[in-house]
């Protein structure tokens, strides 16, 4: 970030009046530019007690099985964000259950969100970011090819406790649990 | 959004390859800008059965009461930034319960998330963008003077089922709403 967008005047980083951390400020018009957390969406499929899991067709972690999610877009809502990436990343159309986890990788200055969903029928398919995506049994999770680490952590936490279901579970990924699985490449 | 913040070259509005909805592109260095929502953390914070709210000093929504909260920064998680914006506007050091509600406000690209909190010592104060801060009974809470729906939602959903207070509210509040209260004006 080095020049304004509105007028095209070289940045300062500096703290502005009233606030107490540095931001990129427009000397010419005045403009503060904040950066906030991105949010990731995105659904814990289930048909059957198995899962959906999708096999990633671009970087990062090419490759390796995700759950389907993506950056939420202005204008809609976090259930919308999830429905919407379920759709283009597997084919599915899925109905939301509750909120399953609310993750944050403070590295990556991203928030990932799972809704739990019930997918009524095995209906899926590839879309253009996914090689493959298949329904899974518990013991057939391929653990070690997993995406990322909030998703892994997102299924732990389902087959842990099945009666907890319905509650949130709220938590954050550490840096060093971030980096074991290449997760900061995803930034 | 009119020049590119990595060049200074005039930003076009299109749909670049492989998306499928228009975003600000530098034809010059092939940046993408893209635009997300934004989260604003905050707590419900409990003390006694009475709940801590705060009347703003600052516009939008200036002399009205909220719950303290506030944009999430990059490089914390949303615990943090629920806990941080707590002491900046109250003054109070509460311990975090559970996620409570994430409310989605589509037409202003916000997605709003209050933890139930505990507050043990009836310790506060004004913070600087704070007018005064108050401990309310649910009989004595201003229905008619707090600041935003996604506030007001909150607190009729803590008080309509205290028992439901560890499952998380994930809801949107619609345009209707919002202009009735004069949330517009806080994008
Ligand atoms: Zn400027
Ligand atoms: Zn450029």
């Amino acid at each position: 970030m080095k020049y304004c967008s509105h007028c095209a005047s070289e940045l300062t980083y500096i703290i502005p009046d009233g606030d107490n951390r540095p931001r990129f400020v427009c000397p010419a018009c005045q403009a503060i530019f904040y950066q906030n957390p991105r949010i990731v969406a995105g659904t814990l499929p289930v048909h059957n007690g198995q899962i959906l899991l999708c096999r990633r067709a671009i970087e990062p972690r090419r490759g390796f099985w995700t759950l389907p999610a993506g950056f939420m877009e202005n204008g809609e809502s976090t259930e919308q964000a999830a429905l919407r990436e379920t759709w283009e990343e597997a084919q599915a159309v899925v109905q939301l259950q509750s909120l399953f986890s609310m993750i944050t990788v403070p590295h990556i200055d991203q928030v990932h969100i799972f809704f739990l969903a019930e997918l009524e029928k095995a209906e899926f398919a590839a879309g253009d970011e996914s090689l493959e995506v298949a329904l899974f049994n518990e013991e057939d999770i391929p653990w070690n090819e997993l995406a990322f680490p909030t998703v892994s952590q997102t299924l732990k936490r389902y087959f842990a406790d099945s009666s907890a279901q319905q509650a949130a579970h709220v938590f954050d990924i550490g840096i060093s649990q971030a980096l074991a699985k290449g997760l900061k490449s995803s930034g």
